[in-house]
């Protein structure tokens, strides 16, 4: 028998503008009861006249309680559909990029509500970060598998939205084996992702356009990376040119990795390692009188929740203005956000305050976003998250 | 003696955060009548307190009754300042292109209020939008003889804007003779500009940067470029590669420029034209079953004034539902406006509209803006204008 949930009146508004979202209180549980739904099944969603909407896995017990996968109520999100949805998927990555590494599967992006699949060649990193998605693994690994035929399929299932969804944290490689080293390559420079032992699933792809803009201003410069984490900028500064570059980050182990990689593109020689709380840093390098030509900062979000708001745009705030006092006369920052709660006119805020309070000039050169391998759901503001602004800073 | 103005309680909030814009309502008339100051004259501007915060240019008979030209009171926007703010421009323009084709000032943006150049290698085509700025017009073209000694500067000040501060129509040669065709190389591909006889500064060089994103994925492709101007769009796809563009304008003559433009880059056999109204194409090639892999949307700004949004937004609405029907089964949408009245949220809200209309999907996996050479002042939302959408649109 299929399950079903039938919406509250004018609880459909949201689906018919595109959402894939439900929360528990849209629900008529009156007619439909959420706990009659089992974890993880799929069900036609109905409007509050009947009217069937599409079909939605479901959790009972998270505040998103359904994600719609599919607008046809006749299909449902098996071995079959993932296929589909993977070559649609590949397609518009082998359109954009010459080489396969990028994120293949970006979620409700996607069409692929609550699934990530990051590209490393032959290697896949999958997190799946919602319990329909945990119990549909079996079939994504198939999927990707007739897909690709990769060498090796990692699950880095350790995100924190499992949490949310009552789901435990595990890392596996559940297909093939997995290589001593997984290389990848971005903008002409090569690097090593640590797939099991680092951030998410190792590499953030997010900023592969906003580094590539970076690249070309670097040469013979000298710049500071903040919160390095394995040289993603950094490095690329330096194989594109810069003088001398330091990266910064708390982890001593991110910071071998910097090295690692620097070597691995010939340029150890331009890159310094700093191992730093990077407020400290900041303070350090200011009583220095270090100066710096661009400063990259690319904080981890400070902000994770709505609740979180106030004090993480502080904290945005404060580290913009501590950035940027490390730069010369004219300077380039390149400032930072992945947080989806910070609204990018927030993130001009904190840049224009940060020029006012030192009585300097900003010009905004560049406003970049996520990469295309990251797509923007039209009818999903939660899909865009990421802001990278190009800031000249100077003195009149 | 110097002139002064007078701020009322609570007005100098805009200008202490940055923003360079005083309006009439804002002035203490009865310490510092506003009529008493000459039109055109610089006068330092104050706090309700009687502190100088500035000097600002008057136009005692426009909305916006002064821009500030420097927080140093002891200065004056003169020649000597204008080689100063040139150079500034000139270094980033420099640090950011290879060839001298670009917006050398940008107004606000570059802090010379009102005031725009835009510069084909050793032709420089100057707009004096403001009394302040066409009262300095014989230092600005001391200036920029000083500072790169061109060949020929054009006024042309035809602008809209100008009327609003109530100042004549005049387009001329102010300096040096002008060729027979001024060029400029774009992305690679080259173009004549029509700095007399066409829009603006007779190119516009803001879109530079989503022209590149969108040429990588143009090769073997069907193009379609609506309001093509002079083939901006148009005629670097076909430079990149697609097989066949058709720009449609209304303008006759900028479609002989398209079709010149095209021969001087040897792309004359991919590149066809059409003159009419836009809506009216859209509607005839829809009813010819015409589909195109590419279709690129710039039209002119449909939102001119605040009371002119809701209007506006229908048209962009309606426009992009058009285009989009025009797309294949997996096709790419550049969806553009120059209108700094709609918000990147609205134009995303028009894309989200048309897409569900016509029960596709939609990814948005571009989201630009206005090139470097256009710096938004970080103080002055009403110096970021332009919006470029790219949107890859499929079935399922």
């Amino acid at each position: 028998m299929t399950e079903r949930l039938r919406l509250k009146k004018n609880a459909d508004r949201r689906l018919k503008a595109g959402h894939l979202w439900l929360y528990s209180n849209e629900i008529d549980t009156q007619e439909t009861p959420l706990k009659g739904v089992e974890p993880g099944a799929q069900a036609v969603i109905e409007a509050a006249s009947g009217k069937p909407m599409g079909i939605a896995y479901v959790n009972p017990n998270s505040l998103i309680c359904a994600r719609v996968v599919s607008r046809d109520v006749n299909v449902r999100l098996d071995r079959s559909l993932l296929v589909h949805r993977f070559n649609q998927a590949l397609a518009l990555r082998e359109r954009l990029f010459d080489k396969p590494f990028y994120r293949l599967v970006f979620g409700e992006g996607d069409l692929l509500p609550g699934l990530v699949v990051d590209r490393f060649g032959d290697v896949l990193v999958v997190q799946l970060n919602t319990l329909g998605m945990e119990r549909l693994g079996e079939e994504i690994v198939a999927a990707l598998d007739k897909v690709l035929a990769p060498r090796a399929i990692v699950f880095k299932n350790d995100s924190s939205g499992r949490r949310q969804e009552q789901l435990e944290s595990h890392v596996e490689v559940v297909h093939g084996e997995l290589p001593d080293q997984v290389l990848l390559e971005e903008n002409g420079v090569r690097f090593a992702a640590p797939v099991v032992d680092g951030q998410k699933t190792g590499w953030f792809f997010d900023h592969r356009a906003n580094r590539a803009w970076l690249n070309a201003l670097v040469e013979g410069r000298r710049v500071l990376d903040l919160y390095s984490y394995v040289g993603g900028w950094g490095v690329q500064a330096a194989a594109h040119g810069a003088a001398e570059v330091l990266c910064v980050d708390r982890s001593g182990e991110a910071l071998e990795r910097v090295a690692e990689n620097a070597a691995l593109n010939a340029v150890g020689d331009r890159v310094a390692i700093g191992e730093a709380d990077i407020f400290e840093a900041l303070a350090s390098l200011k009583a220095d009188g270090e100066q710096f030509d661009v400063v990259i900062l690319d904080p981890p979000a400070f902000i994770k929740k709505r609740k979180d708001i106030p004090n993480g745009e502080r904290a945005y705030a404060r580290l913009n203005r501590e950035a940027m006092r490390l730069l010369g006369r004219d300077g380039l920052l390149m400032s930072a956000s992945c947080s989806m709660h910070l609204t990018p006119e927030r993130l001009v805020e904190c840049v224009r305050g940060a020029v006012r309070h030192q009585d300097r000039h900003g010009q905004l050169i560049y406003q970049g976003g996520q990469g295309a391998d990251h797509p923007v759901h039209p009818s999903i503001p939660e899909t865009a998250y990421l802001k990278a602004l190009g800031v000249r800073v100077f003195r009149d």
